[in-house]
């Protein structure tokens, strides 16, 4: 049994930046850092970036540490702190980074994916302080998922839980980089969301989007497409509101299978705000079973930019 | 603490007919009857014939019985023996009919909905003997489903869980009876299917299926469509081939979700055999996250037609 401080150390292990911070167990951040995660150069140059950024954290560091967590993308075998092929990090296979980590610093490693991480971090610090259960939504490159039951995170038979980007709203719809097609991250993940209406707009020549890109399409984000829509901008504002409504059909076809009803929804294009969560709570509504539909709730996510590193650090506080 | 002896009651309350059955620990039935439901007369008929079925297995039994397990369709509060709003039963609202049985039987009662008692009928007795974790898929006129996590049934919040036949497999998709669109029920229950091909079949002069039905389409049955394909016909070894692979994308998903890989598949459509269980095997494979591909199983239920009252009784012997 590890003694249990009040501080532990979070990690958010990207595929440009390895952030880190001394998190206190209420969620306050006493002290943070960044390293290049310099990905390009496989495992060990990564392994000796998360040392350096470590042992940057605890220089002068007086505070007495509970463990450190980390959260990584792709697979992880929790139980064992084996990270399995992120898809962000090149070359890696299977990599025993709990164990590493653990032997460098003396301290005991917690680790999981990075999606789970932020739905423990949302729990314990953010939106889903009150909550039993609720299905924490990350909206980015990707679309992440941790699910939440009964207050523990649900890993599943083998730890790959919670991959509810991969879920199916239309078997005829795009492919998907999966391999699949019609996945709500085809729909509703970054680029895909960005090269969609690169290829839509052309019929839209009145949107202000072509003034955000200088009339070049090819510097569309979904922050361009946020500021257009708050410029008025009657295109950008369907394009929110479409993004929402595909959200809201795969929200309720998970709280139809899990009966869960809370969504708290991070991440990127979450920024688009309220308009997208009201298009995505109406559209869940509409959708879900007559039993489900008045307990639903879609929110937004309170850890924001830190959510990596917060929650990261509730690996440590709240073990399950 | 309920005494616990070999043997228990389990009841199939179905739409047309109580089944009811005392079976041993072992899944073995020592006696079985049936009354009808009388569902038109609303909840206090219904009653009134399950308290005769039970009656009618009692007489003469000198079996101690450890207790009375109920499946029935609809939504179920299991901790508190309430059925609500059987779909197949007008009139119903909430009705507390675990203490109503208990209470005439000095007995004590376990209630769960009907693909929930399928599942654990299925883990106890059937294919999921020794499966840790799997969906239990019932095809019949709507797709029901039972989720069982390391050994346990999942219920969800408020019990609700497991009602994956409204998971979206298309947006755009046709119409469901409860109110949404594209759910995977709307494409492989049994009246979409057959209305599906119904409307299809006029552009198929030559299909088997045609002598089938004495060229009256009317009479199509998912039965008529096996009995087609047996024959040889390849219209209808067509449609089996697809509603595997509906499912085999909606499988994936869920596997996607849940990091459960095994699907046990039975019901009135699961008669479609081998070809069925192969189509969404192949299906699911094809779609699902690669970490997952190699441990997807789709396999066949067991326990066939007295799933429900087996079933049921396991709700007594493993109740959780």
């Amino acid at each position: 049994m590890t003694k249990q401080y009040k501080h532990a150390i979070g990690v958010d292990i990207g595929g440009t930046n390895i952030k880190l911070g001394i998190i206190s167990n209420s969620g306050k951040i006493v002290k943070k850092t960044m390293v290049k995660t310099m990905g390009d150069g496989g495992p060990r140059v990564v392994v000796s970036q998360l040392k350096k950024g470590i042992n940057g954290l605890l220089q002068k560091n007086k505070l007495k540490i509970s463990g450190i967590g980390i959260g990584c993308a792709g697979t992880v075998i929790q139980s064992k702190g084996i990270v399995v092929n992120p898809p962000n990090l090149p070359g890696w296979g299977r990599v025993g980074l709990g164990n590493i980590i653990k032997k460098e610093f003396g301290l005991s490693v917690f680790l999981d994916n990075d999606a789970n991480a932020a739905a423990i971090g949302e729990m314990h610090f953010g939106s889903g302080k009150k909550l039993n259960s609720f299905i924490m939504v990350t909206l980015g490159t990707g679309i992440g998922g941790g699910i939440i039951i009964d207050r523990n995170i649900y890993h599943g038979d083998f730890g790959a839980a919670g991959e509810i980007g991969h879920s199916v709203i239309d078997v005829y719809g795009p492919e998907c980089k999966c391999g699949s097609y019609g996945c709500i991250e085809a729909y509703v993940g970054n680029h895909y969301l960005v090269k969609r209406i690169q290829s839509e707009i052309k019929r839209k020549p009145d949107s202000k989007i072509w003034g955000f890109v200088n009339n070049n399409i090819e510097n569309l984000s979904p922050r361009i497409i946020d500021e257009a829509a708050q410029a008025g901008d009657k295109y950008a504002k369907e394009i929110i509101k479409q993004t929402g409504e595909y959200l809201g059909c795969a929200f309720a076809s998970w709280a139809n299978i899990l009966d869960i009803s809370t969504f708290v929804v991070g991440g990127g294009v979450a920024g688009f705000g309220t308009p997208l969560i009201t298009a995505a709570y109406n559209k869940t509504v509409e959708r879900v079973l007559i039993p489900l539909k008045k307990r639903i709730k879609v929110i937004p996510a309170k850890l924001k930019n830190d959510a990596g590193i917060k929650g990261a650090s509730a690996l440590v506080f709240y073990k399950n």
